[in-house]
């Protein structure tokens, strides 16, 4: 890391609105030391139906927003973003960039013992095929499900419903009825709203069949690359909380991001980010 | 109507997607003499995330497209552009221009005794609350209600599943209770996705309340407006199927439009809009 304060790194987190919420969540009991920039492009979300050039541009003026600001270590929560423009964000960074694919597809790597995996995502991140190219280039034999359903049904505040209950055991079957030939034994779960559905996922999961959330891996992994500040940090006094910055509404953001993050958010900024 | 060819008017039919084939699916037989142009901004959906100012530009841009290629009459079948760029679509349009909000409305208006009515719409519409302030002028007491999985349920090709019969249910017990005050005896259907779930709807609402749908009531406008022309037109041989212009893959709104329109698509061709 090139912090200027190697024991307190600046961790900037980037994604398309809210779903990267569950990884930083995930990552700030892991790296206690941390300080914590999280930018959400909410007036340009979705992403996913955006052509790669734009959503490089957007993402590279992203990152560039959170190094200017201090980040001295990149997390790319968003899966469009990490599927069509991780090169273009690799070139244009200044400090190491770390995205949500290639985390999961190395958790799911170690996970499964059959080669066989499921992927579970939005229809865009399933369109370009990212996770299956990645997951070939493993080893692994994939089969990729658009969940399109479980995006809205989060978004609806429906994690918990008896509605999601059941589109997620349809969708489960299907991609398993779709993946029989692999005999898959391992479930990616690649969407950063997914986190919040995890509970209802292991309801429905055949029996020996493990689940990877990316929001978790990433943030393992995070913690690992970032170790030796870890302990360092952890003697220090805790240190303020995340800073977020979004290029829409921020009362939405605050109302909407809380379900996601699991706890209060304040410190919420608008900003413009160029075109 | 100022068409050189009165006899045979050539509607201008706007979505930002997909759902204004409901609308053109809804009008094709009423207007049999019509020749049809249809045009999805399906690169920039969704609008309903987009500002004013943006959904302005993009709809004016999209009519001067629709009036080039010889519309003489314009359907706005987008209820975004409808409720938030109507004034600067008819500014900028040479010929009669009609939106779905303002006939669903007149509708609800002739269909309520009680002047009670519920507007179920997207997030996007419900947020812009143009049905609320269109029915109050027209003295309607409404409760607008957000019914956010909707739109991607009748996507996912679920219009028939039970889970769909569900949500609906749930949705319609959740506005009926937060309309109690009202006596609310008309439902408009403020989404042009809504009439492939026509069905479901009417399983759901109580005895005694009207389904107006926006769909089916633009359709039976733009029939009276353009009424002198039908009679000529319907004894003539039948015109050609109706053309569409689409921002994004002409392939993906031939198959997910099919759906909508009930009927095979062709005559797609891929045009680029201003930005």
């Amino acid at each position: 890391l090139n912090s200027t304060n190697p024991t307190s790194p600046t961790i900037g987190v980037f994604d398309s609105g809210f779903g990267g919420l569950t990884v930083l969540r995930a990552m700030l009991p892991r790296i206690p030391g941390a300080r914590w920039l999280y930018l959400g492009d909410t007036a340009r979300l979705p992403y996913g139906a955006k052509s790669k050039q734009t959503v490089a541009r957007y993402a590279v003026s992203a990152i560039e927003y959170l190094q200017q600001h201090g980040a001295d270590f990149l997390v790319i929560a968003c899966n469009t973003a990490s599927a069509l423009a991780l090169d273009e964000i690799r070139a244009a960074a200044r400090v190491p960039v770390l995205g949500v694919i290639e985390t999961g597809v190395a958790a799911a790597v170690a996970a499964s013992r059959s080669r066989g995996v499921i992927v579970l995502g939005t229809a865009a991140t399933v369109a370009s095929h990212a996770y299956a190219r990645a997951c070939a280039q493993a080893g692994l034999n994939t089969t990729e499900k658009a969940c399109p359903l479980l995006v809205p049904l989060v978004e609806e505040g429906w994690a918990e419903h008896e509605v999601t209950d059941q589109v997620v055991r349809i969708y489960l079957e299907e991609a398993f009825a779709a993946a029989a030939g692999n005999a898959p034994d391992t479930v990616l779960l690649g969407c950063t709203h997914y986190p919040l559905l995890r509970e209802v996922f292991a309801r429905h999961v055949p029996a020996g069949v493990t689940l990877v959330d990316s929001a978790e891996v990433t943030a393992v992994r995070a913690a690992e690359l970032i170790g030796v500040s870890i302990q360092a940090a952890a003697s220090e006094a805790p240190l303020p909380a995340p800073t977020f910055f979004v290029t829409d509404s921020t009362m939405q953001f605050q109302s909407l991001g809380e379900r996601f993050l699991g706890q209060p958010i304040a410190n919420v900024t608008h900003v413009e980010l160029p075109e």
